[in-house]
């Protein structure tokens, strides 16, 4: 980490009462900073303005808008965005300090807001290009039709379940629901192609409603790609489909070109949108 | 908050990279203080080894025993524990600090262990003696086969639950699962009677296994009360009980006289269970 800022100030600790601690009680957001500026910005605050009425949180659009350019603006100046000018920034909103016990803290008027600087990872140009492999987690995705959707701070299931594999060659891993139906990568969204046919999982019980993901259907709806949300995505039917593909806000879109014994060419549709992705 | 430590030295922020807020990665307990000692310490720090067993949390029991010791002799020697004695100490065993992403922190050898001093909470005697008013919350509880009867940190679930009412005559709410069965309270484990059977939800797929929850289904085997783990309990079927009782580490056991509309008095072997305790 290259800097970090809680509540507008330069902060490297938060207190050990946070509700963000003590039950991931909070949401969080992933950004990529590149050429001078944040991919999907505004889709970023809005989601998480979304996630933070769902949670009740107490939420400031232009407060958290004005510090995190100030945040940008402080990190160019020290020198902190290296000379590629690509990072990462993440936002951590918190209900804040409580003592014990679930009931939200009384007269709160504010969420904590933690900013973190990261340098861009250094994922090969090879994943975007000639894709890569993935495979099936055994840990199952949490299940909450009242938190499906969110980016909150309760992660233990994509935790246990990227920590299945070491393999550095596997880049990512499919959570199933209790169903056994496909919703996820453990830090990536699905889609795949089967008759020209755009297809991801419907997040209605389990999964994050990724910001690429929306961006990948937008840009299906504006090119006049036929697109279906599924609602029990098998694994055999992704394993039938033409082309798969996964995305996040960070890494954008990567073709999936093995999943376990099974292979794939690099799609024309992926690499459609990398296309108009401007990647 | 009273007192705290971090890895053994006073201690009141924990880094923003933590784990433990950034995913919820671990776990933690909440003892009841009394007496000059925590009631049922054993089987907490047994939970709490077994827990980090499952999540692959570095864990040296002795170590964390020898902190607990000390830090309790270092709060009666401050004055802390107060004239009654009795005081909640919580334990937070957080993987530790990380950079970004899900994969585990590289040459890892020990979890960040939390302890946290409280003011006993003031509950009324009529909770014990009289009985409390519960009611069902809307949120469901997590569905997760891979952390089902953890007590891990993600607890957004029980946060939602619990701020679904202000009512403070109204102790706990019930929280089902997606086929609409019960499975917990919020901060507590559920019990109901009928025809002299002590029945709980089974916990396999969503749940806290509550440390009294275990104490109080060993009593039941000492004293010969034939004992169910239901797994799928009905809401009718905890409407038509003879007797309900919430229990906690905390409170203990409290009789359940009202939940929504449906009405019971004090059940008999709900004070069986609280004179077996000794409370």
């Amino acid at each position: 980490m290259k800097k970090a800022w809680m509540n507008g100030v330069n902060c490297q600790t938060i207190s050990i009462l946070d509700r963000g601690l003590a039950y991931g009680d909070g949401l969080f957001e992933t950004l990529l900073y590149t050429s001078g500026q944040i991919v999907l910005l505004e889709a970023h605050l809005a989601r998480l303005q979304a996630g933070a009425e769902r949670l009740r949180l107490p939420f400031a659009l232009d407060v958290l808008q004005n510090e995190l350019q100030s945040f940008l603006c402080e990190a160019e100046a020290e020198g902190l965005l290296g000379h590629s000018g690509a990072a990462v920034v993440k936002i951590i909103l918190s209900r804040g300090i409580g003592g014990r016990g679930y009931a939200f803290p009384q007269d709160q008027s504010a969420s904590q807001r933690v900013l973190m600087l990261f340098d861009h990872p250094s994922y090969s140009c090879s994943n975007r290009d000639e894709g890569v492999a993935i495979r099936f987690c055994d840990t199952p995705v949490s299940v909450n039709t009242a938190l499906a959707g969110l980016k909150h701070l309760n992660r233990l299931d994509s935790v246990m379940a990227r920590n299945e594999w070491s393999d550095p060659h596997i880049v990512e891993g499919l959570m199933l629901d209790d169903g056994g139906f496909v919703i996820e990568g453990t830090m990536s969204n699905l889609f795949i192609v089967k008759d020209d046919v755009l297809i991801t999982p419907l997040l209605h019980r389990a999964g994050v409603e990724g910001v690429m993901r929306a961006h990948v259907l937008n840009l299906a709806d504006q090119h006049k790609v036929e697109t279906r949300i599924k609602v029990n995505l098998r694994t055999e039917q992704l394993l039938d489909a033409d082309e798969v593909f996964i995305c996040n806000s960070v890494f954008g879109v990567w073709p999936v070109t093995q999943l376990e014994s099974k292979q794939w060419p690099v799609g024309m549709l992926t690499q459609a949108f990398q296309r108009w992705m401007g990647s």
